[in-house]
């Protein structure tokens, strides 16, 4: 008989298994009554899975376990499979904690019939499974079986038939770089299908990887896979992780069958051996496909963020320029026009232009506006600091005055914006207030730390300034009317903090962005040592290995000693303004590598490698 | 014979093999000088070891690896026996990445002569070593070789002598919550001593319990044991971390031999099967120990934090208080007083006591000194405010007003200090400034993000507002003069920020902290739940359990209700101010668990176990 399994895209809150098991029971009463044989739920469904060191809070880990009760209880006439912790009492984990597992729990006729425990622990990115959790390999070398002997299906009887199914977790689907492949010792043991349970979240293009993967998990054994992930938000404090669920059926060659809808609960119904139709799979890749993806999951993480911290109402600062016009609009879109509150606060270095493109801006959304100018009270403080000085009282009297470079009236005039008006109007008006970062400067440190790094979210800060206009444009595109005026497209990019930074001169950002964003994605995202890019440039490939333009690196640097001096510079910008990231808000998580603790730094400074060295040499050996 | 051997206790700095490998040489060339037979570095002793994600940069890790060439030649005439990261090109890591290993290298006469991997890989607290290497366990099961027979001791001809030694990798020694004791097989195969490189931070007590550790695993088979950490300090961004060295001879017993002395370089020289006399050992514990310590951890953590972030000058804010009075004393002595910028920020708010401690303060530790008040600045941002309103451009021209009521007032006040005054002096004068929050307020939130949250470092967060105390206690009895005032103990805690917070009338902070001290600890550093709190508090242990005063809580609770509604009320304040902490700078760890990386946490709001509520509702009925 064929069975009929129940996928549930659930919704989790993560440190909340009371009102995760709520919802839980009402899927598997809804699927009783549909007579469904088999209803699935997330991994970690019961307790989330990002929450940090809430992991070693026994008392909250026993809590999340007992939960199980309520699910088996409810299990009458149904087999349910959900993923939760286990834990060990009698077994320490390698910190000497109460050893937990991460584990697919099974339950039939109110009767727990089978635990699987996760075999293969990601530890990279966000993931850190080996902190927290003991593997089903470690289990199978402490009682020295190979896990090829270890992993066992799920033996289970459905209407009077015996039935066997895989269950796996997660990575044990991801199974390439390890030495184990879960999902094919169980297809060796007859598993007539694969469940897979995930608690994984969306990234750029991975949910095209994944339909490889599984192609390939199937290539030898044909079998359904049915994988359920949930959606929501979790964080690991600086980053906010988007759960797209994107849970899927596929066919026993690997082909998609049904998906569900992104970001939505749902529930996927399928007998499981039905026809195996192509169905519902989503349209290929493209650069629209990626804009749309991330402009929906933009909004969806701003909405979800402001629902976990309680928060309706948000402040903004608009200077006119594209970041702060996309984060704009990405509130209204998230939260509503009446709840956003936009305000310029212009200083006499803001030209008409921006001012005139915050306020229209402003009017196109319809949001709450307010003119707030800083000019008065920045005269004060430097009058203020030129009327103070430091006396040593050490008996000398020597004094200390206060210079005012550049550099540090501009730092004033960003702290002012950030720290006195948009901090002080979010706590007057009961509201949060978001940064306006992007990626570029986030990577640079060309910010003003307590100014322009404020706020309770960064929700464009993994978006490179290029990325930031790219989006800008996607948006006009989908709107009947244009939110970004031609114009914001047209004058350069500038803090307009000072009289280099008059975009009435064409004055802005010291950045060629095409190119430094490239750049900076290689070291962020791909990991690359200026030994690389010098390699690259030397033997020609750098263009091409970066994705730009051809031609547009001779069209920057005049010489190798120039490409090698902005190289060495963006380099140190990088590693050095890491003080400011280690005090920037959550950023929510859209591209391969997050500054956060999903790429993880370490304040050691500058290092160039001898090779690089080499390279150096010979490079302006050729001048 | 007997084997004279060399543990080099070496400043290490992370990121810079360049450095780290010139110093590792001129110690081998200095040991061949001496006659030593074996020259011993710690573990990392090229890379340094907290480098976050650095190490998935391949040609770094590359570089890094490349630096043994280097080593290997040197070691003509000796053996050499040191820290790097070894690489394996044609295998991946579980990341997908090049494979990497943390590694013992040994060389002799310019030769390679062994390699040996960190079998035991930590995965808590600061430690991530399964996100970056793959340990010998990994390598053992993939060859299906048990790790007892994996496991090899190092064999060496040294003066026509076949020698036997075990080497081992810090967490190796600390192999109680693990399947393996490499210590342990590797005496089995004959090792007649143990070398264990490390990189081991300071934290409270665990020398103490080292030496614990080093007799239990000696205790089936006597032999030396040569302890060899690093000094210097390391940080994953969030976290600084004190490498004291207090690198170790034991005795085959495992009494102590011989030990280094704290954060300085040196050299322990003995010959391994010489007198083994008990000799050196450090005094007993005693809370003065406990002080002496901290201080000299906090002075020096301080010292190398601005070393390495290439910062002389400090300024900081001082407002009478005993926190900014502890950390100007530190930065004093760490900085040099002529280096130190303090400033008072007084509002009609502030005591004449406590701007006449500030006063006192400064002369006492004849810093550089400055009285900026902010009355004015406040005003004006208040008249602004109320100047101000929103309108919606919706059509409707509805409009916002900004209410001030006493926080967004008291939040005002801390931002103008913070955001305005000190890191603008600080930009003026080319200099960085700290904060001066405490554990207590930092757990709690009891601090205005972007006001007191700001600054380089947080030399003090890891310390509960009683250690601040008891530390200044203790300073005043090692310091010919008092440098803190009686009257500075006399006072309440408080923020002066509003005529609530008035000392004069004894009002000060919502804590009793000897109570809530040891409850928050409790949280943080035991990890317990409000239900364990609550449990004890039941059945009458709390106090005990707690560590504090016989009584105390029945004095400041009246009935179970009022300690229920404080202790939920602490929890929430612990757990919802996380956003604050997000956002705070590097601490110092000097706890068994401090914010950071160290304890990591998420956005997950509050949740009470069932059993919480339970007893709760138990308690609430027996009033």
């Amino acid at each position: 008989m064929d069975l009929n399994i129940a996928a549930c895209q659930i919704e989790v809150s993560p440190g909340h298994p009371d009102e995760n098991t709520r919802k839980i029971i009402r899927h598997i009463e809804e699927a009783k009554a549909k007579g469904d044989d088999i209803v699935v739920f997330p991994e970690m469904a019961v307790p989330g899975y990002i929450i940090g060191d809430e992991w070693q809070n026994k008392a909250f880990v026993t809590d999340c376990y007992r939960y199980n009760e309520q699910i088996v209880e409810s299990s009458e006439g149904i087999v349910v499979v959900w993923g939760n912790v286990d834990i060990n009492k009698d077994a320490a984990g390698e910190d000497g904690r109460i050893r937990k597992l991460n584990t697919a729990f099974a339950a039939q006729n109110g009767k727990m019939v089978g635990k699987f425990h996760k075999t293969l622990h990601p530890n990279y990115r966000e993931f850190e499974d080996d902190r927290h959790f003991y593997s089903a390999r470690k289990l199978s070398a402490d009682k020295d079986i190979a896990i090829e002997d270890f992993l066992q299906p799920l033996q289970v009887d459905i209407n009077g038939e015996q039935r066997t199914i895989g269950i796996t977790l997660c990575e044990d689907m991801w199974s390439d770089d390890y030495a184990a492949d879960p999902i094919q010792i169980l297809l060796s043991k007859g598993a007539e299908c694969i469940i897979n349970i995930s608690c994984s979240p969306w990234t750029w293009r991975k949910n095209d990887k994944r339909h490889r993967v599984v192609k390939d998990r199937l290539k030898n054994h044909s079998a359904p896979l049915i994988y359920v992930n949930n959606i929501g938000i979790q964080n690991n404090g600086k980053n906010v992780y988007l759960f797209d669920g994107d849970t899927t059926v596929y066919n026993p060659n690997g082909s998609v069958r049904k998906v569900a809808e992104d970001y939505k609960e749902e529930v996927l119904r399928v007998p499981l051996n039905g026809d195996h139709q192509e169905g519902q799979k989503k349209p290929a890749l493209s650069a629209n496909k990626d804009n749309e993806e991330l402009l929906e999951g933009l909004i969806y993480g701003i909405q979800q963020f402001f629902e976990l911290i309680n928060a309706s109402k948000v402040v903004i600062g608009i200077s006119g320029g594209v970041d702060s016009s996309l984060s704009a609009y990405l509130l209204c879109r998230a939260l509503g026009a009446d709840n956003v509150y936009a305000v310029n606060m212009p200083s006499k270095f803001n030209s008409d232009i921006t001012k005139g493109l915050a306020q229209e801006l402003a009017e196109t959304l319809h949001l709450n506006y307010a003119i707030v100018p800083i000019q008065k009270a920045f005269d004060y403080t430097v009058q203020q600091f030129e009327n103070t000085e430091f006396t040593r009282l050490d008996g000398s009297g020597q004094t200390t005055e206060l210079p005012l470079n550049s550099l540090v009236r501009e730092n004033i005039q960003a702290r002012d914006r950030g720290s006195r008006i948009i901090a002080g109007i979010a706590s007057a008006l009961g509201a949060v207030f978001v940064n306006n970062g992007n990626k570029s400067e986030t990577a640079t440190g060309y910010a003003t730390i307590y100014g322009d790094i404020n706020g309770a979210l960064a929700p464009i800060a993994d978006l490179y300034k290029t990325e930031v206009y790219d989006l800008c444009r996607h948006i006009n595109s989908i709107e009947d009317e244009n939110i970004f005026p031609d114009k914001l497209f047209d004058i350069p990019a500038s803090a307009e903090l000072s009289d280099k930074q008059n975009i009435e001169n064409g004055e802005g950002d010291p950045f060629v962005y095409p190119y430094h964003d490239q750049l900076l994605k290689a070291f962020i995202e791909f990991r690359l040592d200026p030994e690389d890019i010098l390699s690259y440039y030397r033997d020609g490939s750098l263009e091409e290995k970066l994705g730009i333009e051809p031609g547009l690196v001779s069209q920057i640097f005049d010489s190798h000693q120039d490409f090698i001096k902005d190289l060495e510079h963006t380099w140190t910008l990088f590693k050095t303004n890491y003080f400011k990231r280690i005090q920037s808000p959550p950023i929510i998580v859209v591209s391969k590598r997050a500054f956060g603790f999903d790429l993880r730094e370490s304040q050691i400074g500058v290092h160039f490698t001898h090779r690089y060295g080499e390279i150096k040499e010979k490079l302006l050996k050729e001048i």
